[in-house]
């Protein structure tokens, strides 16, 4: 008999492993993935990256480096978060295997067994896991179209104790709601952490993929704000804006923070692909990012547009939807009680899969919802597979 | 005040990571490091692998992969790995971010807070903070010329209740001590722990390294031998045979233990740098391999060799050492209750350093010990710098 910790029986597969393999199944047209397409990797500027490393950097690329990340990248990548305002100067900045490692890190830092932490419902999947993998108790807060409903969070702070450990929020194009939040909720939820001692984790990979520049101004992050009397600990990923093969995030946090996560990433992993951070560095710092995002936004903005128009066109009346202004995902919330399950076993028979709504509730329960992603399919496959989906939705409703 | 996880309060500060900085600084010789010298990599392999891959395999290197690994790696590993008499078929793979990841994964599914788990003293100090930060109580073996003292293996067994959640060793060419573990102990290992529900951590990271062929069959794997009754978790690295940058490891362990380091992993980083797996696909299907490893150990042991000669020559007497046949490391035994670490700083003040042993004791106390590696400096630095350890040495005793 084996002897696992205990902390293990806590982790149940879920249905994403599965959902992968279709997902990459041939003839399959799917709206699962939170992936970028393969067709949009700027392989052109990869080569011109590795054509231009010195035999230096090909060394550095293959040593060892040190725990929070290579030099040259932790300076290219600081500028980059400088100029969205963040305060890079007054927190230390660590690189990760992908931001998930960074979450990871973070739930570990925090987390005792049993120890209540704060999400969303809906929540991004990654995070739950890696929570759930600490014992956490999740305390759920629904979200609405402008964030999380700050009435329930007030009733969940006033009822929750022990104190939550932290509260982990998704700000912009959220995995999986598609929403943004309103700078009027982001300046309640610091009113109602000032001071708690309940540090905020803000989980921030989608924000550079917006379809329309004037939302850029109140997609302000928490950390930019840099509000006072509460530890702010952001996380990135180059995955959404060169390649998530690369593996590599970033978190910012407060000093004292940081030491903790140092230790715990030393244990984890030593120190993340450098081969992976010199390729983002030369991306960061030869400003190949900006033309590469000018041409991924455009194109995330016409599949996003038509994922709109086909879900309007085909729909049935009892689906509705927040219309994405950018990221990867729009959430159909179907009528109370629907099992979207049923609704992905008919898909699947049609030949196209999306992610049920349970996925996401950090519960597992409820499932009269489901993400269609738009990331990983162009618009003719989208005007193809729209109406399918609808199909199975008619056919259970 | 920050709420930590109370297993956080376990993880310190190591001389490690200030170590590490010293012996990269320049006009500094370092005898400290465990990784291959930045001339040893294969660079112009790795751009006749660039150059090979076609634009469907840079998408690949760019983009998530299935958490165990890209099928192509699993597949030429798993020929790499059953040429060396590995059981792969009966058992499953893993591609990990460096083995480390795959210890620290093993130590998430076996240690609850308190669990014993056995280690050699002197222990890797990677495995050691692995197994720290999940707050595992050290249940030590002395290691001897050939291996773990199997009398004090049989006593701590005998004496340790709760009974360990695993025993944990390197069998070749031991990190730090330098050692290959003989038939006859790893015979006895086995024959100990047969039936008791005590797995073993395998860790070989540096058998490909041997200056000997005629060392080859002696340096047999406990997996390969695969024992009845004993769960056996084996894990290996690509570091030290192409580049620790790439972060790229593996473990190959029973379908029921893997089960639940998939679901680990999962929550760690999803899945492996896609990138570095497409390069070292490559490296093992084109069989690179074989030419590099030839060139490798012939250097390796070149240097081996001067060091040898080198700490034959001016070491005092009362110094004394197993002759390294492969790896990286050579250990040096000091006169007993003698302090390494006044040694380093009387070796620091004259421009060079190595590793104190305390830092590879599970307990961090017995220091008359201390590590030389010979992996990261020719011959020419090898005889300039241990004249000058000696010398240090001298001053102390």
């Amino acid at each position: 008999m084996t002897r696992f910790a205990s902390s293990v029986s806590n982790l149940r597969s879920s249905e994403i492993r599965d959902l992968m393999s279709l997902a990459t199944a041939p003839n399959i047209i799917s709206f699962a993935g939170g992936m970028p397409g393969n067709e949009l990797f700027p392989l052109e500027t990869l080569d011109k990256i590795y054509h231009s490393l010195t035999e230096k950097e090909k060394q550095l690329a293959m040593q060892y480096g040190p725990t929070n990340g290579l030099p040259a990248l932790l300076e290219s990548l600081s500028e980059y978060l400088e100029a969205k305002g963040l305060p890079v100067k007054k927190n230390r900045l660590m690189i990760t295997t992908g931001s998930l490692q960074g979450i990871h890190i973070l739930a570990k830092a925090f987390i005792d067994p049993g120890d209540p932490v704060l999400v969303e419902t809906p929540s991004f999947i990654g995070a739950l896991s890696a929570f759930r993998a600490y014992d956490a108790q999740f305390v759920t807060v629904p979200l609405k179209g402008d964030g999380m409903d700050i009435q329930k969070l007030k009733e969940k702070l006033e009822t929750t104790r022990p104190k939550p450990k932290f509260l982990y929020y998704v700000p912009n194009f959220h995995n999986p709601a598609g929403i943004i939040y309103s700078e009027e909720v982001k300046r309640q939820i610091i009113e109602l952490l000032k001071d708690q001692d309940i540090p905020i984790i803000e989980d921030d990979v989608y924000s550079d993929l917006y379809f329309y520049e004037e939302d850029v101004p109140k997609m302000q992050l928490i950390k930019a704000m840099d509000p006072e009397g509460i530890d702010v600990c952001y996380s990135g990923s180059f995955s959404k804006i060169l390649g998530p093969g690369l593996r590599l995030g970033w978190m910012l946090v407060p000093e004292h923070i940081y030491k903790k996560c140092e230790l715990i990433k030393q244990s984890i992993d030593a120190c993340s692909p450098s081969i992976s951070q010199v390729i983002a560095d030369k991306f960061l710092r030869e400003d190949y990012i900006s033309d590469y995002l000018t041409t991924t936004r455009k194109e995330y903005k016409k599949r996003g547009l038509a994922m709109i128009e086909a879900l309007e066109k085909y729909l049935p009346e009892c689906v509705s939807f927040e219309k994405p202004r950018g990221g990867f995902y729009t959430w159909l919330k179907l009528p109370e009680g629907t099992d979207s399950t049923l609704i992905l076993k008919k898909a699947i028979e049609k030949g196209v899969v999306f992610v049920t709504g349970k996925t996401f509730d950090p519960d597992g329960v409820k499932n009269d919802y489901m993400r269609v992603s738009f990331c990983n399919t162009d618009v003719e496959t989208i005007q193809k597979g729209i109406p399918i989906i609808a199909e199975a939705i008619r056919e259970v409703c």
